[in-house]
């Protein structure tokens, strides 16, 4: 069942006093530089960098007494891990995360430092998935997957309700879209609170699944991609495809120049730190791929997080 | 004669239709890191990238019709550059500004692209100050010091104005310290609105005129600094000096591997990006150099204008 504008009210309720009401953020280079008003509800500034807390916040304490005793799990090497295991923290409860041995040091440092105990596995799919399965078995935990879930789904969605009250006149709200989480959780709350906003999905060109599930009216998975919005790498799941297919107008994708170009732009003139798979977003625009002038345009930074020592325009 | 506090009120309402109110930040990170509760008044996200607006808007809007026709001029390559012709465009007059023909390609593309007419020069004091001398006498435009100017110190004041208005309990304010128009603004606006908090400078160990000048009792200029806080290089002047000597309890000074750390990690954890020289005001904090321990500490972040190509971290 997805979740409803009353799921993520809850959701609201519930992770209010752990998250940040995130402010909306304007930049009249910005609007220039696109041609329409353009409004960034800034997730960069969420804690651990992204949106993903919402979600495992709202995931994490929806749990009984007794199901949250032995801890929740997951596999991920994104801010989702970093979410899940801060979540698990304010609950006082154990987090275990499955992480393929070469994700980048940082992020292995960073899901150590909320306290995450950080089991390593080959970097595939099925090593993942099969270690999580062992950590599972051990541990009697509760896995709380990054977006295939509807607590996950409406956590994320508690972004869109704040949005809406900041900033009510907006008609159209731009998300990126990688497993959906963010889109869905976005989708619903814009449209049962405005009925007839438009939310549109952003995705790398080279990480089109979403893209090409809506054509195909079917989940069209993409066979390991590549691109640099690394958030986005993932696919849409069986909980999130309908939802997006029945509550979001369309999926634009960008190409990986636009994303850098957009990223640097909004660094430089919008003096906030966001990574590229936030980027994407605003690539919408940025790329006139869609003739949103002179509308108010919403659009989800969904986070901050990068390695500062290398930036994707550095060659 | 130095501006008092009703100067800096007379500036905020000059000023207040064309610089923006600038948000004060917290980070629980950064709270941790340093033991205390940290206020980051956030002028990175001023006009043009940095605090100068404030000062330059001021002297602008505060020339008469007639003094105004001619337009301003200063010479200077850095954010006051920018915020002069910014200024000037916004009320209709020429702004010249002589620069520097060595200074990087962004900061020309800047002026000029705030309507800015350009003169370049040789990079030498003397060929600045010939060159602008020749450029007055040619147009009868009014010079407009970066910082040893009333007007432009009462506008510099008005930040802290916003800063004791949103956060009434600060026990400190720190700001970095260059030719001490901020510093200045800073102090006169803090002891005059609320006697007994204490004002601190910032300033580069690379660059410590200031520190040295205070121990002196006279101005002892800093001769061809070199640090990575370009913000930073010039020296107090004789209306600076005085405000500083009697409003400001101490200058401290800092290292550049403290200003990089600091800058970097702010860039991390807070999510925006801010200038070395607007590190060094947080770096007092990052090194230690004063027990500050449990106390409300308002920082001054100077601006965020920072060449994207090439991080100071990156080696």
């Amino acid at each position: 069942m997805p979740p409803t504008l009353y799921d993520i009210h809850q959701a609201a309720e519930r992770i209010r006093s752990y998250a940040h009401r995130t402010p909306v953020l304007t930049s009249e280079s910005l609007d220039q530089q696109v041609g329409m008003h353009v409004f960034l509800k800034c997730e960069n500034f969420q804690k651990v960098g992204a949106f993903k807390f919402r979600g495992a916040c709202n995931a994490v304490f929806s749990l009984s007494e007794e199901e949250a005793a032995c801890g929740v799990s997951t596999h991920s090497s994104g801010n989702h891990a970093q979410a899940l295991a801060l979540a698990a923290k304010l609950r006082g409860i154990p987090a275990y995360i499955v992480m393929p041995d070469n994700a980048p040091a940082v992020k292995k440092a960073a899901v150590a430092g909320y306290g995450g105990k950080i089991t390593f596995c080959e970097p595939t799919l099925e090593a993942r998935e099969a270690t999580l399965a062992k950590v599972v078995e051990e541990t009697s935990s509760v896995v709380i997957h990054p977006y295939n879930d509807e607590s996950v789904i409406a956590g994320q969605g508690t972004a869109t309700l704040e949005f809406l009250e900041d900033v009510p006149d907006l008609d159209i709200i731009i998300a990126p879209v990688g497993g959906g989480g963010l889109l869905s959780g976005t989708a619903i709350a814009a449209m049962e609170l405005k009925p007839g906003i438009r939310v549109i999905g952003a995705e790398p060109e080279r990480a089109d699944d979403a893209y090409r599930s809506m054509k195909a009216g079917e989940i069209v998975p993409s066979a390991n991609p590549k691109t640099i919005a690394d958030g986005l790498l993932t696919s849409l799941g069986p909980l999130t495809f309908p939802i997006i297919q029945s509550h979001v107008e369309q999926i634009i994708t960008v190409s990986e120049t636009g994303i850098i170009e957009t990223m640097k732009f909004v660094w430089e003139r919008t003096k906030i730190v966001i990574e590229p798979s936030a980027a994407v977003a605003v690539a919408v625009l940025w790329e006139r791929k869609i003739d949103l002038s002179g509308l108010k345009v919403g659009v989800i930074l969904s986070g901050g997080n990068v390695d500062l020592e290398k930036l994707p325009w550095q060659r």
